[in-house]
C-alpha cells in the first residue's frame, strides 16, 4: 500500500481538508501515475455533498487528471515511465458485455468502475485526483500528447470527451451548424471542439456577458436566451445543439431551433423530469439525445484531435487549499472556465 | 368544375352524411383519379370532430387513397390514363425550399398543402379521399405497383410511410431488434415492414388479446405492457422501438427497454406535453425522437418494397354508408386493422 496525500470530504456538509488515502500496490497490469493537475468538475461538488446518493466518506473527487507515469506493472505494455498521461471518469469496466468490446466502457453492462465514488472489483473504494498519485490499471489510462500541456489537457478528460462524443455522432463538420447551449466548463470546450471540426458554431447563453469570449474561442455567432428574439430568430436553425446546462431548460423552444432532421444532445441532466410536446419532435424529424462521457478508445482520440487542433481547456489554476473557494465559485458560475489544482501544492 | 359524389362532415357534432364537392378542373400538370378505395385514418375523426383546430365545413377526410388515373393534363409525364395510382397526406409543396428540394416536402419550409382540411395554393380548400375523384398535381400522385392490391394499398398512403421512414432512418434490417408499441392501423403495418426488412420484431401492446395476430403478421414475440415484468425482462433490449400510440405512455419506462444507442421513435403524439428524466437518455446514450409521414421520394419507395414484398394493410372493407358506425369502432379500437371504404358504393 502507498499512503499518499489528498484533499478530500469527511462529510457531505463540511468543506474538504487535506488528508491521507493508501492507493493499492501497482499490480502487473497497473500504471502509478503522479498526478500533476487535476480538474474541478462540477459533478465533484454533487459527489462531495451526497446531492446524488448517500455517499461514502473520506471522499476524494477527481476526475479530471494530468500527470507523469512513475512506476509500471511488470506486464503493463501500453505506457511506460515519464509517459505524460491521463485519467478520466472510469478507471475499470468487465472488458466483456457488449459494449465494453465495442469500446463503449461508460456503458458496461455490468457496471464500470468509477474513477471515486465507487468501489473497485477488489471491494475498496476508489478515491479521485485530488491527490498526488493514482494507481490505474494501463487499459484506463490516456495518452497525453505533447501538443497540450497538462494542466489545460486536465479537464479534456471529463469535459473534453463529454462534448466531442455527441458532436462526433451526430456529425458535427463543415457545413454544419452547431448550437452550444452555456458557456461553463463544458460549453467552451464544445466551441473550441466544435469550431476545430469545421461547424459554423454559435453560443446560447443566458446574457451577453460572455459574449467576447466565445467569440475568441471560436464561436461565430453569440446570442441571448434571455431575450425571447433570439428564439424566432434562430427558428429552424441548427443541425446539432449541444446543451450544457444541467438546469432545466424550455425543451420546447430549444427543439424549434432544430432544422429538419436536427438533434438536441444533452450532456448535463435536471436532476427533475423535464417535460416537452411530442409534435416539437415531429414537426422537422427532430431527435433529443444524452450523451454520457465517452469510452477509452473515443477519449484517446479526443486527446489526438485536440493535440492536433492546439485545443485546451481555458483554466485557472489554485493551490490546494483553494478548493473550497472555488466550489463556491463554480456554484455561482463565476469560474472562466476550469479550476484545475496544482497538485504539487499537496506535497 | 367538376361536380362528384363525396362523404363528409357538415359540423364538428353531426354524423358524416353524402354531399358533392368540387374538384378543380384537370390542369396542364395534373392528374385525374377515379378513386377505388379510401382508408380510413385515425386522423380523419380528429379532423372531422375539429379536435385539433377549429375546421372548416363542410370537410371531406380521407388521405390514403388509391385509384385509376382517368385523365391527364397536356404536360403529365408521371402518369398515365389507366394508371394504378394514390395520394396520401400532401397534395402539393412548394418544391423550392431545402426540404422540398431533399425530397423532405412533409416538412416544406414554406408549408405544404394537406390534402384535405387544408387551402391550396388557389385559395381553394382541399377535400380528401371519400370521392369519387380527386384532382392532384403529377408530383404527389404516387404509383401503385402490380405487386398490391388497391384495397391493401390504400393505407399505405399514410399508415405504412409514417412507420416505413423512421425504420428506414434508424436502420432495422437483419441483426436489429425492433419493438412495436401497439398493434393497431400503423402497428401492425410496421410489424411486416421490419419484419421484411430482416429484424427481430417484438410487439408490446397493453394485453396478449391479439397475440394470435402479431406473430402472424410477423412479430417473433410479443408482450402484454400491462404486466410489469415485460419491463424487467426486456430492459435494454431494442435497437429501435417505433411507438405508434398516440395516448401518453411511461416514457422513461419505454427508454429502459433500449440498448445501448437505442431510438424510440414516436410517429403519434399525445395533445398534452410528455414528462421525461434527461437520465433516462443520458444512461445508455438513447434517443427520443419524431417521424412526420414521409417524402413522396420515400413514399414510392415504401411503396415498392411493399410490392416486392407482397406487404398490404389487414383491411375491412367497409360501404359509404358505414363510415360513421367505423368511426366509433377506431375510437374504440374494435378494428383488424384498417377500415377501408369500397368508393363504388359512392357512385
Amino acid at each position: 500500500m502507498l499512503t499518499v496525500n489528498a484533499y478530500g470530504a469527511t462529510s457531505a456538509t463540511e468543506p474538504l481538508v487535506p488528508m491521507t488515502i493508501e492507493r493499492r500496490e501497482v499490480g502487473p497490469h497497473d500504471v502509478l501515475i503522479e498526478i500533476k493537475y487535476t480538474g474541478i468538475c462540477h459533478s465533484d461538488i454533487h459527489h462531495a455533498h451526497s446531492d446524488w446518493k448517500q455517499e461514502t466518506y473520506p471522499l476524494v473527487p477527481g476526475h479530471e487528471i494530468a500527470g507523469i507515469v512513475a512506476q509500471v506493472g511488470s506486464k503493463v505494455t501500453r505506457h511506460a515511465v515519464g509517459d505524460r498521461v491521463g485519467v478520466g471518469c472510469m478507471v475499470d469496466s468487465c472488458r466483456e458485455c457488449a459494449n465494453c468490446r465495442k469500446g463503449k466502457e461508460q456503458y458496461c453492462l455490468r457496471g464500470n468502475t468509477l474513477t471515486y465514488a465507487d468501489v473497485d472489483s477488489g471491494g475498496t473504494p476508489t478515491q479521485g485526483g485530488y491527490a498526488t498519485h493514482i494507481v490505474v490499471n494501463e487499459d484506463f489510462v490516456l495518452s497525453i500528447p505533447d501538443g497540450i500541456s497538462l494542466d489545460a489537457a486536465a479537464p479534456l478528460l471529463c469535459a473534453g470527451i463529454t462534448t466531442y462524443a455527441p458532436l462526433r455522432r451526430w456529425g458535427a463538420g463543415p457545413g454544419k451548424k452547431v448550437a452550444v447551449v452555456g458557456l461553463g466548463g463544458l460549453g467552451h470546450v464544445a466551441v473550441k471542439l466544435a469550431h476545430a471540426m469545421g461547424a459554423e458554431v454559435t453560443v446560447l447563453s443566458q446574457s451577453l456577458r460572455k459574449k467576447d469570449d466565445g467569440l475568441r474561442l471560436g464561436a461565430d455567432h453569440y446570442h441571448a436566451t434571455s431575450d425571447p428574439a433570439t428564439f424566432e430568430q434562430l427558428a429552424d436553425s441548427f443541425d446539432i445543439i449541444v446543451n450544457t446546462v444541467s438546469a432545466r431548460i424550455d425543451l420546447d423552444a430549444y427543439l424549434s431551433l432544430l432544422a429538419t432532421g436536427g438533434v438536441l444532445a444533452n450532456v448535463g441532466a435536471p436532476s427533475e423530469p423535464v417535460s416537452l410536446n411530442v409534435f416539437s419532435l415531429l414537426g422537422g424529424e427532430r431527435t433529443l439525445a444524452g450523451s454520457l462521457i465517452g469510452g477509452i478508445r473515443e477519449t484517446q482520440e479526443m486527446l489526438d484531435f485536440c493535440a492536433e487542433h492546439r485545443i485546451g481547456s481555458e483554466i485557472e489554476v489554485i493551490p490546494a487549499e483553494k478548493i473550497n473557494e472555488a466550489y463556491e465559485r463554480v456554484l455561482a458560475s463565476a469560474v472562466r472556465y476550469r479550476f484545475v489544482i496544482d497538485i504539487a501544492t499537496l506535497r
